[in-house]
């Protein structure tokens, strides 16, 4: 037995202390004789972790007041849904399109009313974020609406665009607790949880309250109204308890860390050695235009598919799993999340060189 | 450390050799170098465990052909939505409202359509099944609904109702794989894992083909529409993997228990222990009209409120958690899934006798 090095896009790596922890705990959590598993959501044990974990991340992302936190489940494909049916009250919105997620979610949006694209990276496979300073905003667009780190193209948007006013939703799965953010700029953030914060089968969403009403389009269903979750604190009816646990495992081992402060320069670090030796790379090359690259997902190529594929089953047969691009895209991606050691990092970096030299 | 008898109405007790494996595989699954938390969903690894679990359930329930099996969330409290968005054609919907959840389900319906109750037991709170032999089933329903065996009261349909034709849609979340059922008699059957199958976060639906289709009503979230599921084979979106994972697990270990017969007789025996105490006792009563008696969720009183809270934290002292009744029925429950062994009831029904003889 032995632990890989997981470079998973997602469901991805988790702190090893998480694991053996929960491991630890599974058939008796602290005394109290079950399993988080077999707890009822409504126990002292469960609340204690689930109101455990919310402090946790206020604390981390320095949530202002003003702003609730919600436990969901469906993934972000569900709020896809979700943002429209609780914010599209002129039935406007729009769309910055930087990736196949938020195409989807546009796509989504117009089942509800007149989701409009304003920007969009589509001409170059979503090579880049486009210059979003001053954008066609529409006057009575309810929200702007990003995804803001692009999992399958490697690109972060290292800007928040010009809203002219309007609210900001943002989509930041797979860069969610990756370093500090300014939670008061967005209007919805949510992500979910299963690449940087836990297992899959959560999706956190932080709302500025004013945003959560009962005035949701006709025709919502009461599991994909906001209010309905946050009239109850994520308890309305039985969350995913064993994945909110786990979560909460991560931001106790973040904070461990030195918070996201820490967490953002350690993950700088990790890019950096990344892309540094992409740059001076004549073997790879990354596909993303610099200024626009993600820290959390690497995507690099040779230029020739039968190589590629030569370098993701060495690689894998050295301990590193999932470094194959996404198909999309083609090539290699390393997801580089929070948990991912730097020792893994720096064990790719050689792996590539030494490839390198043997195929000059 | 010891494990306690856990009568949790849900999340509920799970079989320890399940537990004792998943934190076992906890940090490397069956030697690939990490958990099934941290394993894409679109891997080798983890199509096998959602492969393997799907061909388990279909095992133990003898699914026929032409029934397609779907591993959700949002529980059922989302399928509340769901199923009046996939099934009301005609919007036309008959409830028999056997309980607070199939009444929370008929709610839902009313915002899609012309939702009818045909049949209830809240006059006397619940505590009965009505028959359902001859109800007038409306000719333009597009399904009837019910509630299977209704956790907080206590009862069970032990004769599926006279649908006249129409498809029956059950949630059989608290009496799934407790015993034998015949998926051919109903359109759609889906419950929440949380009780008798896995941890809370995955709902499973067995639908019939013909129940799966494009046309749903206008306005319906792509993540609510059964069909973007049925065609991913559950993978449209990250799947709740490692909650997959554990139903995998306790589907193994009911099949390994000699499967649903051998099940149905354990359970109508743990069942039996219990209410052949309580029939003769002279402190304690069933609150449930006797034919109508669920297995999984056995309700009775002393009559007294101040007794029943000392009942309950006593048998809390003596290694029994979760006793107390729901707070619409007041007195005390037992909810007795799969996994409680018969030396847990045997316990419970010790202890009962004693409390019984100290409080004569």
């Amino acid at each position: 037995m032995g632990r890989v090095y997981n470079f998973s896009a997602g469901p991805a790596v988790l702190p090893e202390e998480v694991l053996e922890e929960a491991a630890a705990e599974m058939l008796d959590y602290r005394g109290c004789g079950m399993s988080v598993m077999e707890m009822s959501h409504r126990s002292k044990s469960f609340t204690d972790i689930i109101e455990g974990a919310e402090a946790d991340l206020r604390e981390l992302l320095a949530i202002p007041e003003g702003y609730t936190v919600l436990f969901l489940q469906g993934g972000t494909s569900q709020q896809f849904a979700a943002v429209p049916m609780n914010l599209m009250k002129n039935r406007v919105a729009d769309y910055i399109v930087t990736g196949s997620w938020a195409k989807k979610a546009y796509k989504e949006a117009t089942i509800f009313g007149d989701a409009r694209v304003i920007a969009s990276s589509e001409d170059a496979t979503f090579s880049y974020i486009p210059d979003c300073s001053d954008l066609p905003v529409s006057p009575d667009a309810d929200y702007v609406y990003i995804c803001e780190n692009n999992t399958i193209y490697g690109t972060k948007f290292h800007e928040l665009p010009n809203t002219k006013g309007k609210d900001l939703v943002a989509d930041v799965s797979s860069c969610f607790l990756s370093e500090p953010a300014d939670v008061s700029r967005y209007g919805v953030m949510y992500g979910g949880a299963q690449k940087n914060v836990g297992p899959a089968g959560v999706v956190i969403n932080i709302i500025r309250n004013d945003l959560i009403s009962e005035d949701v389009l006709p025709g919502t269903p009461t599991m994909l109204k906001w209010k309905t979750h946050a009239d109850e604190k994520s308890l309305y009816n039985t969350p995913p308890t064993f994945s909110i646990y786990i979560c909460g495992k991560v931001f106790k081992w973040i904070l461990a860390q030195g918070g996201l402060e820490a967490m953002g320069k350690r993950n700088a670090e990790k890019a950096a050695l990344l892309y540094d030796f992409i740059d001076q790379s004549t073997l790879f090359k990354g596909t993303v235009r610099k200024p626009d690259r993600s820290i959390m997902n690497v995507c690099f190529v040779t230029g020739d598919d039968a190589l590629d594929a030569q370098f993701v089953a060495e690689a894998k047969a050295a301990g590193m799993e999932n470094l194959k691009g996404h198909r999309s895209v083609g090539g290699m991606r390393a997801s580089i999340y929070n948990a991912m050691p730097r020792a893994g990092v720096v064990h790719l970096v050689e792996f590539m060189d030494a490839f390198e030299r043997a195929h000059k």
